[in-house]
């Protein structure tokens, strides 16, 4: 007997045999006895039909009518889930963002979310209905329809878990839980049956793509328990949650992210004068290109070197501008590498024990791979290697620290 | 300088291509300086499309979440209509039926508009802006969505240009106007420059197809000047408004409509006591078939004939029951006929003038039409006649009262 939210992305409600599939699902928990809250995604496909209808009207459209228009993608989908559910004799009743109060800024396409009056929803539950929410829009202090942006869903689904106090976000994807690493990369990559929100967040953003980073700093801050599932089989996923302070170990990594989205840019014989990395790094930011790694190290001869990346889409844009910038600082040279690949070892444990590093720079130059550059948070150490050598690092790393073996992780 | 309100049907925004010719259209008026409100259908196709979603998963779907499902068809039309207006220079804002609150009752799938708060939209319009309205939907008492059945888009524009004290509703079709009969049947067959709204009702409700009499109806309770025209090119089309007393002189007969769609059934030899037409009648309401035309004569003996009309393809189920009511009531026979047509002449000048049916039986008995049944009204008189001879008959009544004469019509 729980209050469940679950949430259904867009390619478990693809198609109408699908939505039924879902209704069975969510069926067999109010059967044994779960309150349960859907949010559901628009069915895939759909946004993007949506959004090519606008852009062969304007290129840009206007952001309040993008947002009028592509929220009729969720509210087809409550519409069709609960008739779906109505059929199993499974009383269920759907809601618009705007109609359960789900209450945005005005930033129409990236609306943030303020607050969700849950009386509403209270009351149906109480009622002993399910509720069925379009995820991803709300609607703002004028009463216009605002989206989360793609994929706020998720966004959606935790805020109305923690508005509801609901006991479990259930995040039901086309992967059964989150792997220690990529399972195409490393053969026997493990699911983890627990991770910790700080590790997640440092996993999504470092391209384990399960879930929205936003959902899940969203969860860690309201402390609300989110399990990503399967759609399509049965199993218990993978919970992310608090760190848990009665486990005896912590293990030193819980997974191992990688990344070949990246491109590297480095200044050399930079004048190491004060504001130099602003210099350098503000005409990159103001041509709106988003920088990851910064690395700058102290040099000789008051000259330094300056290196940092971007998106690989972004490569040939901010080499520019960065070739223009080292005329302008008298540096010696800029150069840029696009083929390279950049590696993080992820767990809350390394806070607590030294020589993490160090094992991951040995298990890497075991196999001859050569460390480009280095940056490390308290949870986190990346590395950015020769894009040839990722497959080859990932498998090492993940066989050094063990992590194909269950209990590995915090259980 | 007036206020309009304009609606386009689903064939008029059926592509991305006539959205932008709509947009050009309003985008005129704006510039000569009229106010504009614009009300739109969904994409033709479009609310087919959602109701083959629906019933793929629920044959009777729940009433409420089809309204939910087929109001996004609107939405769409909405938000593209806003973009190509905006695109233009010509700021616009669209609306849902419930964002400018067109408060209905909870009757699903065939609401009926309860009232309209018509303040932001008068607040946008002074702002200089265009609004964009969905058609066809609302919202109740509890904040539910309710659609106002098919065609509903048409009252949508009365009910808001009623609400704004608009100074003309102009309803855009795939027609240039309301002409005198159909074209296709008779050559000369002329364009109205005018027609009452009781005219038109009697014309609607008689098979032609341009205006939803529901909208009519709305219009002429609350005098809204009503304008049919076409999207594709331009013209006066023709006004739907109330009766012009400064007429010289009224035509006898505006326009001749006719009904290929029905279906005839005669009980001989009824027993003439009180309450008999009930006891024939309820059986067939009961099952949900409506009947259009009854006659019944006084007989001899007491004993009468009692015949109605059905839809064509109600006729089946009607005669099946009719034979059972045949035996129960102890009537002599009970005969049908399918193949048969109602021809119906209309016209408020035939309030003040005698003559008109004798005008409209010598026309037909001129060329040898058997009348069948008649059937009169303050401002109609309708026959029914064997189908083969419809064109041949609304020919002669379409040059028997002259009505290809321009000036011959209410202008």
């Amino acid at each position: 007997m729980a209050l469940l939210v679950q949430k259904f992305g867009g390619t478990s409600v693809g198609t109408v045999e699908r939505i039924e599939a879902v209704a069975d699902k969510v069926k067999a928990f109010r059967e044994r006895g779960d309150d349960v809250v859907v949010v559901v995604s628009a069915m895939s496909g759909e946004t993007n039909r949506l959004i090519g209808l606008a852009q062969a009207i304007m290129e840009e459209p206007t952001p309040r009518e993008m947002d009028v228009l592509v929220s009729t993608g969720e509210q087809v989908t409550i519409a069709l889930l609960s008739m779906a559910l109505n059929k199993r004799g499974c009383e269920a009743r759907s809601y618009t963002g705007a109609q359960v109060h789900i209450k945005t800024d005005s930033a129409h396409m990236k609306a943030r979310i303020l607050e969700i009056d849950e009386n509403k929803m209270r009351a149906d539950i109480e009622a002993g209905r399910v509720i069925v929410v379009a995820g991803f829009q709300g609607v703002d202090e004028q009463g216009n329809i605002t989206t989360l942006g793609r994929g706020g869903s998720d966004t959606t689904a935790v805020a109305l878990a923690a508005a509801l106090k609901a006991d479990e976000c259930q995040i039901y994807t086309d992967v059964d839980g989150v792997y220690t690493t990529d399972p195409r990369v490393v053969d026997d990559a493990r699911r983890m049956e627990k991770v910790t929100f700080e590790e997640m967040i440092e996993m999504a953003s470092l391209g384990s793509k399960v879930l929205q980073i936003r959902a899940v700093e969203f969860a860690g801050k309201y402390d609300v328990p989110l399990r990503v599932l399967s759609s399509f089989e049965d199993g218990p996923g993978t919970l992310i949650t608090t760190e848990d302070n009665d486990s005896m170990e912590q293990p030193l990594v819980s997974g191992i992210a990688f990344n070949r989205d990246e491109a590297k840019l480095t200044l050399l014989g930079v004048p190491d004068i004060p504001g130099i990395a602003s210099k350098i790094l503000r005409p990159i930011s103001e041509d709106n290109i988003e920088v990851d790694m910064i690395v700058q190290n102290v040099g000789l001869d008051k000259k330094t070197d300056f290196t940092f990346t971007v998106h690989r889409n972004d490569y040939k844009r901010a080499k520019a501008i960065l070739d223009r910038i080292c005329e302008e600082l008298g540096a010696q040279e800029c150069v840029g590498d696009n083929d390279i690949a950049k590696v993080s070892i992820v767990g809350v444990g390394m806070r607590s024990h030294a020589g993490v590093a160090t094992k991951m720079f040995d298990a890497l130059s075991e196999e001859g791979i050569n460390i480009q550059m280095i940056s490390t948070s308290e949870i986190k150490i990346s590395v950015v290697i020769d894009e040839k050598y990722l497959e080859l690092a990932v498998r090492n790393l993940h066989s050094a620290f063990e992590l194909e073996k269950a209990g590995n992780g915090p259980e």
